[in-house]
């Protein structure tokens, strides 16, 4: 049985997420049978996690086995000829009988993007938030960095779906700026439901103004999510890459 | 009457081009429509010049005469939101009366965008073509500042649409690399229909080693669209501005 690490890229724009769900196009879906058709055998996939309706993926990676022999190297190029062209299978490698793209994954990046503008632009919001007000570069920087750490992300998850265990490590998180984009790099041991819209809309209530940069601890000490900034929308985030090894 | 002048974006994936055409998806079409029910009189636009099918646009200008009043300024927040979202107006400002979006304009930038990749890239290519194959930067970057100046551009214009004078100025012709895109900026006083898109097949032809740089100036000589290199497809194209002042 050979056990494979799949990197997947695509734009989440018209997906319903990666789950599959009854009668919506889902990303996992399209990929599970695009792979079965080629490989002649029922492919399950493992993601390193979901992602939601309409967000966007450089790097999601999926763990599957698979009895047939293959040049699996190969296997991209055999696929993204039948997939549709908002995926494509960027790379396709043999692994350990051990390793599972979700349990085996040691580190998560996302980045939130968004620009200020009072009029739509229709060549940046298909990757990218517009906000209608001006924000202060520094001040969101400077509570950028006060997400890093180990922290309860209580307030940062969907009411919905808080789990027992809400402690998550933020190896780091900067915000940037590239020509009028902001970015926000966000790389944590694993994200709540949500986690990453939530903190972009409480870093944006603080270039606002709306907050301080200080209040970011008090949020996340009060373990409430209504203390915490709006859910921003999907079309500005993008799961960026899944680490395995553990750092140095 | 005013006389008004409007920046439009859009995001040409979607559409027909600019120009209107009988059963299809136009932006010409769309932006006159809802113009009209807007201004709640028949308005006929004049742009900068067509953009085909496929292309996008930062900021194509047109012009066009209302004898309505209206708070002009307001128009484009008005307009917005009744248009799709692919279509933003982006201002609108009153002119004299001899402006005109086309015989007015003095110059125009466009940028062609592309990258080099085996494997295709749902994230990239609405914006950017895919090159399956390595470049050499230098050699695009000599070739391109061979385009400067004033030239007989036969050799880069659709057969079938040869004008009589296919004699243009190109102010500025630049390939810079942002990250893993290569961008070729040019700016000139007018372009011939396909011309940017052979430029920049040309200037490909030159990265790949088909072609050496110098042999630009022969092709150009020779008036013969044969000589030159192919036209690479709209989604790597983009009509960044148009400008009404004279230079310096």
């Amino acid at each position: 049985m050979n056990n494979l690490k799949l990197i997947v890229e695509y734009d989440g724009t018209d997906f319903f997420g990666w789950q599959t769900q009854e009668g919506k196009r889902t990303v996992e879906e399209i990929v599970e049978k695009t792979l079965s058709d080629v490989l002649k055998e029922h492919i399950k996939l493992e993601a390193s996690g979901r992602t939601d309706k309409g967000v966007h993926a450089k790097a999601q990676v999926c763990s599957f086995t698979c009895e047939r022999n293959f040049d699996f190297e190969r296997l991209p190029y055999a696929t993204n000829y039948l997939l549709p062209s908002d995926i494509s299978l960027i790379s396709c490698a043999q692994m350990p009988d051990d390793f599972h793209a979700r349990f085996s994954s040691k580190r998560k990046t996302y980045e939130y993007t968004f620009f200020c503008g009072q009029i739509r632009s229709p060549l940046k919001e298909r990757y990218a938030l517009r906000v209608p007000f001006e924000v202060d570069e520094n001040l969101m920087k400077k509570a950028s960095k006060l997400f890093e750490g180990t922290h309860d992300f209580s307030s940062f998850v969907v009411s919905k779906s808080k789990k027992e265990n809400c402690e998550r490590t933020i190896y780091s998180c900067n915000l940037t700026k590239e020509n009028d984009l902001y970015k926000l790099n966000i790389c944590g041991n694993g994200f709540l439901h949500n986690m990453v819209r939530i903190i972009a809309g409480t870093i944006l209530d603080v270039g606002v103004g709306k907050i301080k940069p200080e209040q970011i601890l008090e949020i996340l000490e009060s373990k409430n999510r209504s203390y915490a900034g709006k859910t921003l929308p999907p079309n500005g985030l993008c799961l960026l890459s899944v680490d395995y090894e553990v750092l140095g």
